[in-house]
Order: structure tokens, then C-alpha cells, then sequence
């Protein structure tokens, strides 16, 4: 089968692969109808961390289940299936707690010896914990959902989650630092699934603004640092914000959130701090703060999202902005990277 | 009027202030019953940070109103109160948000400018929204209570926000970092206030192990680091305790909070982080923590615990295993200092 494949820094491929194939009675063999490309993968793309060469790429994908091992209950051959970033057993103590990316037999698409999403097919492990059905099937879902649907694989549900983390509820007021698909998908969350009633972007690119307003944000903030923080606090009577998401994962993005969020509030943040911010314990202290993190188990909102995407309450969907076929992956890596696409779509 | 000042490092005496009297139409006098040393006061005591030289000391006190300002509704003279360490209007967002510990017209008692709780007697600003009336007043309420009802105006208050900064709730598993009276208050709290059902106290001195005990520690753990943190492990089926509460604010407990946390888990820390712990975010971010902190607004619990103390439901009193009269201010600092005593209560 075909498959994208790491070559190097800058170069990533299409190649021939050993098709995917059931190896423990856990599993299931997923056709992918859609994948796509995360910023997380841009990391290795940028040379910022170390990928071995001809390394599979890609988490998120929706698709058929084609084959299931023995030990397989809830799926059948023929179903549509949304597949959370990691796949989990949902049934051990860290699963049990909601937190399935922490689950005792989980694991990431893409890992060495493992599937990558960016492909014809997947092996997918734990395929009864991981893996959740469509009602109504591959004939019965319109193919205008798959964008949102694929949405819900990673970055829907991470906003979603920075969201609760930050201790969103009906009509908070909420600040989002991260413009990127995750952050977006923050504002909507935030909005059309917990009620908030204000929120705050931070965002100094016009389509990102754009989309995030179209996601229900109310405000937009284009400045970043201090300024960035005293536009948020005269936004909200000098105090601050009470629910603070932070999508990025830099120090200069946490030193905003800190610096943002009201005596008493909450930080929900979902933006993996690669380099390792140090976070000086003092002004949080002071502060009355709430910090909150984590990679987000997407697993966990599934069920309530596809329902949400179904109904037409919810649509991550346009956080798409580029489709293309399987083939091309590489364009879509070069317009991700380039920030030419927010997020790229792949077929096929 | 008598009052304990501070000389410098190690040397604290009693001298001739002038008594206390009303400056404001928010303000009270009152008459001190019973005050206390604080862990806190024996930084500038051990040369730690920096205090002028004749300022007062402490912030702890009980008493009976003598005098209130014109625009004070809530208060007679007689009334007996107890004071939080921090004086607060409890009307502004921050009060309304239950942190009076940043009350826009707060402050802390012994400040520059300031009485200290270490005093024949106190002004107390902002009287109404701090002082917290004791029904029964001091001819209705045994004296057999007051160190019970000194303990409220810190330590109790502390130790019980800890616990509930950790999320601890009925049936909770919870570790507490710290055996000075906060730490002993916070298993006091967690147990006798929020219902936790297990509480692992980290201990090494058998006087305060033994008091953990009397408070309702189910465990006690003598060994610190790596060794404390495995041990907790050890005791909560290998995957940590849910639910921490750091009442030191070192580095060293800090490393011992995070590493014994379980997956999803919670620290609430009232330990002032004094030499400013610089907390790196990928090892909580890995673990899905969520972090919790702050100066406790003792004055949110008052009127909740004081009710508990006079039904004889919680008796935090045992904290105090050393009491003097005012005069030997110094003997009490020196005593605790030396770790002879855990908390040392004045009279008169």
C-alpha cells in the first residue's frame, strides 16, 4: 500500500509500504478515507526534533474498518470509524480517569513499527478501546461531514480539552493564545460546546481571525507580550480573564497566559511545551492560580463530538483550508509549514 | 501598650508601641487574647529575608472588640473575633471570588505602618469585612477553645485550602508534603472537613508524626526524596496519590509533589515558594497534573470552621504545644526556631 514516508528535514514522500495488517487478536485494519497533517509533525518537517529517515507520518484519520481480530467486540468489517490521535484500551485505571493518553497499552500512530495515519491503511492496536463507530455508516454519512469528523481525530478535541482544563462553563469569559487549528478549536469549544459567552483569540493573521471569529470568538487580539496582555485586561475591567487556553507551548506564550489570567483563574494548556518552558512558581502563587495541562485525551469526547458533528450542532470542520490527494502530501507539509494552509486535508 | 518587635535576626523583644486606636471609619481595636508565632515570622527571624529593625511582628490573633469606627455595622465592642492573618473588605471581586488574600484594600497584619497580632492589641482595618464574630462571645465560650479558634486565623484555614486546592473530596486518597502545623492542619482538613479517607503524612519527627495521627493521617511516611516518593507509590498500588498538598514551598518538595502525584491527580500548595522553585512543564505535562496555588483566604473558611470548633467537631488546638505569656515573645521564637516547638501560642 502506499504510505507517506520522513525521508529528512524538508522532505517528506509517498511510498510503497508493507500493507497494513491484523498482528494481535486487539486489533483492526482501518481503510483511511481521510488523514491529515498536524503541527506536530511539522516539528520533525522543520528539523526541530530528530524523525529516522523512512518513518511513517500521521495520527489522525476516519475510515472503514476493513478486518478485526478475534478479540474484537464493538467494531464489524464495513463500519465508519473516527480514530482518536492514540490508540488506548479505554478500560485501565489512567483510561477509567479520562485520560486515555496516559492508558497502560496505548500508543501514537506514526511511532516506529507502528501505522502512520498518512496512508491507505492502518493497523490500528486496541482497536475496541480506540476506535469509535459513525451510526449510520460509510453509505449513511454524508461525505460533507468527513471534514469534521476527521477533525475530531486530534485537533477538535484538544481545544476542547484545553477548554475544560481551564475550567470553562456557561458564560465564562476566556482568552485563547494560539491561532493554530488547536486553538481555534478552542474558541469553538469553548463557545458552541461549553457555553462560553466570551472569548477572546489571540491572533495577528487575518484568515485565522477570520475563522476564529466564524468559531465564535468574540474579541481578537492582535498583540502579543505585554501588550498582548493589557489589551486582554482592558478588555475585561483591568482584571483579567478567568479561563486562560494555551495552545502554543513557549515561554513566551505561557509568560501571556500568566500574565492574562485573573486572581483566581485557570489555565488550560494543551500546547506541549517543547522546549520545556520553566515556569517560576512565584507569580502563580500570587496569583491564585489554577494550572492545568496535558495531551489532551481525545478519546474521551469522542462519543459526545461525532453526535455534536451529526446533529449539525458542530463543525470543526473548516479549520481545513487545503485538500489534497494522498499523493501530494508533500505540497501539504511545504503549505503548512509555509502557514500558506492551516491545515491540510489528505484523500485517498 | 506592650508589643513584640523585631531587633534583628534572632533577636526579637517586647517594647512600650503606642496603642492601638482607630484611624479610619472602617476600622476596630481590639483587645488581643491570644496570639501566636508563625512559621513565616522565622524567616526574617533565621536572617532568610529582610525586616527594619523595630517593626512588628505577627499576624495570628483572637480578642475581644474594644472600639469600632464609625462606618463599622457588623461589630460591637465585646465581640469576640478572630482575625485572619490578612484583613480584607470581602466585598471587592477578589473577596467575591473567595481570594480576600488579594482584596483590593487588603493587607497583612505587622506590615510598616501596621499592628502586629504579637500585641496587648491590634487596629483592624476594613473591621466588617475581616473580623469574624464568635457566637456566645467571651463570657459564652470556654477558654479551653480559644487555642482552637487561634488556630483559624492561619494555620487551620491554610492547611484546609491546601486540601482544597488538591481537590480533595469524600472517599479522597491524599499526601501531604509538610509536618508543621499547616501540613498537620491540612490532614486535619482533608480528613475531618472534606472526608478523605486516606491521608499519607511525609514525616520525620515522631511529635509531629504522632499529631498527624491524632488529626487523621492513616499513614505516615518517614522517608524523603526519591525514598518518600516511592514509598507513597508503594502505598497507593504503584501509580501515586490523586490528590497532594505541598505546605513547605522548597524545591526539594516540590520534586517530591510532582513525582508522587498519580496520572489526572492534583497539588494544592499553600507552601509560600520562598526560594522560588523554577517548576519545568513537561514532567507535569506529561503526567496530566493540574496545579493549584496560593496564599489561603483563611477568611472564606472562618465563619464554616468556627461553627465546627464550637460544636466540638474540630479541634485544631493541639497545634500549639508550647504557650507563653507575651513578655517571653523571645523564648517562643527561639523555641521554634529550634524545632522544639511545633507552635507556640501567647497570652496576654
Amino acid at each position: 500500500m502506499r504510505a507517506a514516508l520522513y525521508q529528512a528535514a524538508g522532505d517528506v514522500t509517498v511510498g510503497d509500504v508493507p500493507d497494513a495488517a491484523l498482528a494481535e487478536p486487539t486489533d483492526a485494519v482501518v481503510r483511511v478515507l481521510r488523514s491529515c497533517i498536524c503541527g506536530s509533525d511539522l516539528w520533525s518537517y522543520r528539523g526541530v526534533i530528530n524523525r529516522p529517515a523512512g518513518s511513517r507520518l500521521g495520527h489522525e484519520f476516519i475510515g472503514v474498518v476493513e478486518e478485526i481480530g478475534a478479540a474484537v467486540t464493538t467494531l464489524r468489517a464495513g463500519d465508519l470509524v473516527v480514530a482518536p490521535f492514540q490508540w488506548s484500551d479505554n478500560t485501565c485505571p489512567a483510561c477509567r480517569d479520562g485520560v486515555q493518553t496516559r492508558c497502560d497499552n496505548g500508543g501514537t500512530f506514526g511511532a516506529p513499527g507502528t501505522d502512520g495515519g498518512q496512508g491507505e491503511a492502518v493497523r490500528v492496536p486496541q482497536a475496541d478501546g480506540t476506535l469509535v463507530v459513525v451510526p449510520g455508516g460509510p453509505d449513511g454519512v454524508d461525505e460533507k461531514l468527513y471534514p469534521a469528523l476527521l477533525a475530531l481525530s486530534d485537533v477538535a478535541g484538544t481545544g476542547l480539552h484545553g477548554a475544560v482544563l481551564a475550567g470553562v462553563a456557561e458564560g465564562a469569559t476566556v482568552a485563547v493564545i494560539g491561532d493554530g487549528a488547536v486553538g481555534l478549536c478552542a474558541v469553538l469549544g469553548a463557545r458552541q460546546v461549553l457555553g462560553a459567552e466570551r472569548v477572546v483569540l489571540m491572533s495577528r493573521h487575518d484568515d485565522r481571525a477570520a475563522l476564529g471569529r466564524a468559531f465564535g470568538a468574540t474579541d481578537v487580539v492582535a498583540e502579543r507580550g505585554e501588550a498582548g496582555i493589557e489589551a486582554v485586561r482592558e478588555l475585561t475591567g483591568g482584571r483579567g480573564v478567568r479561563h486562560v487556553v494555551e495552545a502554543v507551548g513557549t515561554p513566551e506564550a505561557w509568560d501571556m497566559a500568566l500574565g492574562m489570567a485573573r486572581v483566581g483563574g485557570t489555565i488550560g494548556a494543551v500546547g506541549v511545551p517543547h522546549t520545556t518552558p520553566q515556569l517560576g512558581l512565584f507569580p502563580p502563587f500570587r496569583q491564585h492560580l489554577t494550572i492545568s495541562l496535558g495531551v489532551a485525551p481525545v478519546r474521551r469526547y469522542l462519543p459526545d463530538l461525532i453526535d455534536r458533528v451529526l446533529a449539525g450542532s458542530l463543525d470543526p470542520g473548516p479549520v481545513f483550508d487545503l485538500e489534497l490527494p494522498l499523493e501530494q502530501v508533500a505540497d501539504g507539509y511545504a503549505a503548512m509549514s509555509e502557514r500558506r494552509s492551516i491545515k491540510t486535508m489528505l484523500a485517498g
